[in-house]
């Protein structure tokens, strides 16, 4: 199932071949999920109802009339995320060219990603497909990433990788667009609209090895980066190992595995166009 | 005004001498704030309605019965950020020692802050007063860090120093516990429980100026970290502008404006004391 967010907060179910993509609005299952005043809640309240709502959710779709995806303003597909988690310099190639190039290292220590760990993005950094990527600091060098993205469907705490899998609601393009500088990069990669989630939501069981996965991204048509899932360092079940081997990750936290080589910068009037097989396209405005 | 909660998710307003603190239930003020669904807000709702809320909050607790302080358990005084930032090396004596201690800095290169900017704490690890911290790899080093905590009340966004105060809803005590090792600080500080805030939030017309208080961290009894808030190399106006200037700060993040020397590890069966000048003490077990 490909769950998408749209226009006003609505939800739909995205179905039909790549070149005639119809979205079913079944915005009307949220009517099932738990209100909240105070506290809210520590996970993500759709996606931890999704394995009991599913089956609701694909009779709704059916009934519902198809409206074309074409023309439709994409939201992230996961709407509260509490966690942003991301793995830094896990394609060996993308750690050559960081360490090879001053615009990119800045003179700090790029360690490997068994040393320097996960980082995190601010959640206020979120935005859909449809929505521009503002560059924050026009003087500063800002970068395209392209990252598979897990969205956590369970409540993981100190999981093995040879069960990590089993944790993960589904999948999604990011692009965990990033300042060069020599901040930390949970600073410098969490400006508003430097996280770009979408285009929508492909649940688990539709991709069932996310490591065979071709990754595409090109800059005003032109090809930028491109690699298969096949080249991480640390795979998807490595990293939920990672993770949650230091903190609770819940359902819809989001895992950014981490971009391949061909970073570059953009400027406004540029436009990503972002693939992954079995997921889908997007292109993303850069303003 | 200082606001707690406690027990079951209820609100309270603390009054009295340190030694007969009394707490009114306030918790039928919560009624007052919008319930949501899907999506959740990018705010903490209570802290947002705060400017509201606040005449009828001091009024419900004129009319509440006292209880005693004593035996509550304390929460977090802000149950929902989306956000914890947080300032690293931001004592000048704090650098230094951990420039000196390859226990501190794990031959990473410890950048002044100016360079190394803001890093992420995960709202996952956030715990209030009456928890404990339960040390995640006791086989590391894990230290205490004592902070003054500024709890964001307004949106704020490309803020400069100069009107910064004024987005401050209040202020608190921050443990920001640490595993030194080479992992990227937004990693080996979010740990479960790794992120304390109490023992309440202090509004901020109760502290006119926040470079003016004494911190005081004792670990069994034996003074570990003492120092005033007038030594930060940034202070909480400064920290705003730079943290606004890389991404909007909503109602209820919290800002955590870094630990002075003296930081030391602890291990289960210590208790941390710890005191603000202006906020008040609490005392935190390790387990």
């Amino acid at each position: 199932m490909r769950l998408c967010r749209f226009d006003d907060n609505r939800l739909g179910v995205v179905r039909g071949a790549p070149d005639a993509l119809v979205v079913h609005d079944v915005t009307g299952i949220l009517e099932a999920l738990p209100a909240f005043r105070y506290p809210l809640p520590d996970h993500d309240p759709l996606i931890a109802a999704l394995p009991d709502l599913r089956s609701r959710i694909e009779a709704m779709a059916d009934a519902a009339t198809a409206i074309p995806l074409a023309g439709l303003r994409l939201l992230p597909p996961v709407a509260s995320p509490r966690k942003i988690v991301a793995a830094p310099v896990n394609y060996r190639l993308h750690h050559e060219e960081a360490l090879a190039d001053d615009t990119i290292h800045h003179s700090t220590n790029i360690l490997p990603i068994d040393k320097a760990g996960l980082f995190l993005k601010a959640t206020s950094s979120l935005i859909g497909a449809s929505d521009p990527v503002v560059i924050r600091f026009p003087e500063a060098r800002n970068d395209h990433e392209i990252e598979l993205v897990a969205v956590i469907g369970a409540r993981a705490n100190r999981v093995s990788r040879h069960e990590a899998l089993s944790y993960v609601a589904g999948y999604a393009i990011g692009l965990d667009m990033t300042v060069r500088g020599t901040q930390e990069r949970s600073m410098r990669k969490s400006c508003d609209s430097y996280t770009v989630l979408g285009p929508w939501l492909v649940t688990a069981d539709e991709i069932p090895n996310p490591s065979a996965l071709d990754l595409h991204l090109l800059v005003n048509g032109e090809t930028r980066q491109q690699t298969s899932t096949a080249n991480l360092l640390r795979d998807v079940a490595e990293l939920i190992e990672k993770a949650s081997a230091f903190y609770t990750l819940m359902p819809g936290d989001l895992l950014f595995t981490g971009t391949p080589e061909g970073v570059a910068p953009v400027k406004p009037g540029d436009v990503m166009t972002a693939r992954i097989t079995g997921i889908g396209q997007m292109e993303i405005a850069v303003r």
